[in-house]
């Protein structure tokens, strides 16, 4: 039987089940540094990615100018408010979560869809955003592999992708689709942070399964 | 040092880098079945994405009557043979690959986005496609568990959402991101399919990668 032959080992399987279950989108971060090869180890972790008609979109930014960090900072920041200001009556609430480690982290990185991307038609030309999608998949590789390494991960989504890409000086037609903190971690949180801090709860999952057609009218 | 607390064992860690790196983007299947207990833990796996402000927009169909599978097939072959159209110089390569296994894998899914979106505001003000990067995670969680379980999947995105929407009934205001076949193989690929077909190649990841800016000028 095929399944049985590549089916991996129960403690590979229980492994990979692990990590997708301890991976956490962090905003806490202890400092410290990333080693060099573990970075690489990552990023060629994200590049096994699948990607629609393999165009491979994602491109990463390593940001080590610490001037370019706090700028980077200030725009999160700054939407930060403008979020809060959007969100009325849980505006307060909202002020009190930590959102981002971009100052604390041991490395800052920005991952955007390349440039040129409408020339890839297979699999888009309905769907053009599956560029986006297969650049996620990539993100969630680069992810879980942080996590089995030890380290903590945030995607930062709170900025103007313009302000960004003016920022970074990426080329036109390119777009920034997030802010990655990443680094060495005091503790991992126990449940997603939006969670432990009551801004919303874990849906039942059989609540997120239908049978064919969602109405049945 | 909090980096080595909470690494994995070296044993974890390579069971990680290889389900990684030998996942595959499958449109071959053997028919056969999928346990439910299977199923289930592969929508667990799933539903332990990320997701920005904890929205958990997945929403998945399991599609069940023979029917609708024919529907479906059907509805993705008309966008393969307008995807043709739109490629010109590169339609007989195009029409040469085969792009899904609708009709052969074990189960058939659909995963969508839910309604009311636009009342998650959090990471989203900017950036409103963040719902469907999160599920893009989701979605790779349980394409990697999968692949442990020896089980292949392949993501479809040669449809017509509104076409698919009307199909399955979906709610107003959301957006199915997929057709999913899962199932067991008779082989996983050595290579991307698309990769071993020459119709592209894997991009040399150092290419990819820049330091602070994307242009020095």
């Amino acid at each position: 039987m095929s399944i049985e032959k590549f089916q991996y080992s129960q403690a590979d399987r229980e492994a990979i089940y692990r990590v997708i279950e301890e991976r956490r989108d962090m905003r806490h971060f202890s400092g410290g540094k990333v080693k060099e090869d573990t970075l690489l180890k990552l990023l060629k972790a994200a590049h096994h990615g699948p990607s629609v008609g393999y165009m491979q979109p994602w491109r990463f930014i390593r940001i080590t100018k610490p001037e370019l960090r706090q700028s980077i900072h200030s725009m999160v920041n700054k939407e930060r408010l403008l979020t809060a200001d959007a969100l009325g009556s849980r505006s307060d609430e909202f002020m009190k979560l930590k959102l981002e480690g971009i100052l604390e982290c041991a490395e800052l990185l920005v991952v955007f869809l390349t440039e040129n991307r409408q020339q890839h038609i297979l699999g888009r030309r309905t769907m053009p955003e599956m560029d986006l999608a297969s650049s996620a998949c990539a993100i969630q590789n680069l992810w879980l592999a942080a996590r089995a390494e030890g380290l903590g991960m945030g995607w930062v989504s709170l900025f103007d992708p313009a302000e960004l890409a003016t920022l970074l000086r990426l080329p036109k037609g390119s777009s920034p689709i997030g802010i990655f903190c990443l680094g060495p971690v005091d503790n991992f949180y126990d449940k997603p942070m939006l969670e432990s801090t009551g801004w919303d709860t874990r849906k039942n999952l059989q609540d997120l399964i239908y049978e064919n057609t969602w109405s049945d009218i």
